[in-house]
């Protein structure tokens, strides 16, 4: 069955919640989720409401138009998506494939729900694991000198495949601020640690020399800055002396499984909103 | 400031949300939180909404006359609070006083509100905690033979004092079914267990005997069947070989604690609904 | 690098690291790792030794005659192994096949020691799997009737396949005493709760029905009585009232998962040692 | 009844278990509890060993001198601790006080074994609770003209009351490197963040900003480097964008309880070794 879900940020202020579920019920909508969140230091609204489109009044495409006048009268950014429109996502990977093989998994089972036209990776050998699943398989290795050339031929071929979200699993290669912005909100990567501890290369290295007694992998959108971009999902687990690098290698990538593929599932079922580089999670 | 608290449930059908937030909307009320929920098995909606009194067009004592048409045209059980009228508290405890004192640290904290006039107790020895935060104390020990009396005692004491809420901070002695009659879904219990399992006497000496390698502590409110009411909360803490019985008790405490007070905070900011035995709990 | 590893358990009493560590030492071996434990009910002590066989006095064949006078002076029970003896594993699954995939890959990434040569199933369907991983399959669905001859096969099969540990990843079926008795301690099962809470079938629903604010899975060995062999490892993970049936299933899988895994990597590396229904994991 | 407790740490290399238990087996001791470890980066062995005193053929007071040539041979660091003897701790405490009581409860239920003779604090209110629990209080505010003075005098009530342990319980102000030099490994902090994330001031602040999923805490020996020392524990709980700033400053607490009180446990007992920066902790 298909439904609409719509995403609204906007100042916080009277009226707003019953203005949108009035223009819901006026047209017979039929509401199977709301969460709203304010932020009481910003004074900003958010909400995602979606509701049933079967005996909805107003046909799917006439919906923006018709919605667009309450949005203005409260100065709402908004999005709206559609259940039936299935996402298209395209999977960054390097030598370490274990999130790789767990999105496709996940996918396989039916837990994301999205399309998975194409796998890039930097790493030839990569190629089989995506014969595996029938995928398609593009090897784009780059080299400091060819990045923003190798880059356009990435982003011209994720425009061609109508690529929504691109997942950094564990890739290696650091992305430009020229790719970044043609993909806003719209790149997740895992990161190894429990962000913003140890930022950057080698962070299980860093953990393990610190000596902390937990370890940690953060999921996250994509910005200019360095692993820096608002956080989406965290977990940790448990480490001791016990434990060497290894042991925190092998611990972490489960942590890195689960926290990489909650976060793109939310972004999947539009329970994602950024603003201030943080992020709501309706979840 | 104060604001006023609704909690509903009904049965889920369109327009719910709309026609509460236009009640406030069109008396110039201010949404500062709002959670709603569908449990789609039951097809049960369930919501609480909090809005400011300041400046809103209906005086807090008619609230309830000019809400119950909406409540009556959609079949809602309902309840209206106000923050300001503080909720007051009796605490029933025994030979184990740290959730005891762990309720009375938050509540001198701030982080309670409430009022807690009395503690009851099997006890003697308790008195001196309650003296040492300036709290009346009743020593109110029961045999098999004078229960129901005693009890009698107790409930004309709470109704005295207009006590709200009943915490049973590790109580050891089982009320009669009287007595929770008299306080549905105003009595809340924290057992030392991991619920269901271990319902009963000496939960950790069944988890130590059984081996399990996780303990936990289960909050929840009280009727008649023992251990077995909606349960508001739980937490739990990894245990190997190397803990005995004793550290298995030391590090369920701290659980303990934590669990209980959650709940009570839950309890006291209006945040918790019960139906098919189970809560919803809009933390 | 070969090293040998000595599970021990015995009474305790004055003197055993002493022989132990003194049998090792005149013998030039070098400790790489020790752990023991006592369990101060039973007065039981608890030892896993590993050593390096580079140097080491005592040929590999000779060190169980050489060490048994010890182990006859101190009434110990006890074990040698030898890392370079890799056990073999035959995997038991089901329609659900999370957690086949998941040793399956973790095998292939050098997470498990182990030689996976066959897995066994109730379902044809998984055939495929075993064809992508390219182990042999063998589809055994056993009904009421013919239960014990089809378990007479399958005990053949894994004598002839000298396979060490049988895993249960998700199996429905289930095993009869005298196939449990065939393997005392080497069949390892993952049950989808928190043990013993949900004991049997449809755990989730057990769970979603309690309103439980916590799920996990169990892994442990199998004895005859149902779901209550030795716990090996447990985990868990938070749900509330937002988790609809279908979330619990999904958030659980992730938890049996690990579960499971960590289970098979201690068992194959010999960590566990099982007594009283219960076990020591030196992880 | 009273144990010995001996902490070694000393190059790898073979022999030591051999040689020290049979020091104790040779003497008629029982060991009670034993623990190692060897970090294979550094080649480093560690060991926590603890044995009864009743019937040991050496006098408690003659053990050092008898086990120094062991000592030597092995190039050993080590310390040896009495059970009966113990250990002194003065808290060091501002205006958040409830670490200070969380201390002051456990200390007098048993969990902590230790003597506090004192509370020193900057904020002249906390007398108050000094007294609730008959402690000997000292006012000592702090300017940054008369630290050093200040200090001076708080080091010798230390030692004139020889306190071997300082618990800095939310104190907010930052000792100089000569008063840490004074107590090597014997100054435990707590820190209200996930270590080495968010060092100094307003980690809460620091963490609601970054827009994290999981807020910490760790407990930490003080050296001169500011929240740099070595970590004894950390814990967490988890955030969303539900929690407010006072949110993560009540779950905080929580944490920073159980995260300091597990440490000044473990430092008690004697299970808490230190090198590189870093803690083995035979918990």
């Amino acid at each position: 069955m298909n439904t609409a879900i719509l995403l609204i940020s906007c100042p916080d202020r009277k009226g707003i919640v019953a203005r949108v579920t009035n223009f819901l019920y006026h047209n017979n909508g039929n509401i199977e989720g709301a969460d709203q969140h304010i932020d009481s230091q910003t004074k900003t609204f958010f909400m995602r409401i979606e509701w049933s489109l079967e005996g909805f009044g107003i046909p799917q495409e006439s919906i923006p138009q018709s919605f667009s006048p309450i949005a203005e009268e409260f100065n709402m950014q908004w999005t709206l998506y559609f259940r039936k429109e299935i996402p298209r996502l395209a999977i960054f990977t390097s030598a370490a494939t274990h999130c790789l093989y767990d999105l496709l998994l996940r996918c396989e089972e039916g837990q994301l729900t999205c399309q998975i036209p194409l796998i890039v990776s930097n790493r030839s050998e990569t190629r089989e694991i995506a014969e595996r699943f029938k995928l398609r398989f593009f090897d784009f290795a780059k080299t400091h000198k060819n990045k923003i050339e190798v880059e356009k031929k990435e982003i011209a071929l994720l425009k061609e495949e109508k690529i929504e979200l691109v997942v950094l699993a564990r890739y290696t290669q650091i992305l430009t601020k020229q790719f970044i912005a043609e993909f806003p909100n719209r790149i997740i990567n895992i990161h190894h640690s429990f962000l913003p501890a140890f930022v950057g290369a080698k962070p299980y290295e860093q953990a393990y020399s610190k000596g902390v007694k937990i370890i940690g992998a953060t999921s996250h959108y994509v910005t200019e800055e360095l692993d820096a971009g608002p956080i989406i999902e965290q977990d940790v687990v448990r480490v001791s002396h016990r434990d060497s690098l290894e042991d925190l290698k092998r611990k972490g990538k489960d942590l890195e499984k689960v926290v990489l593929s909650r976060a793109v599932r939310w972004h999947l079922e539009r329970k994602i909103l950024v603003y201030n580089n943080k992020t709501v999670v309706f979840d």
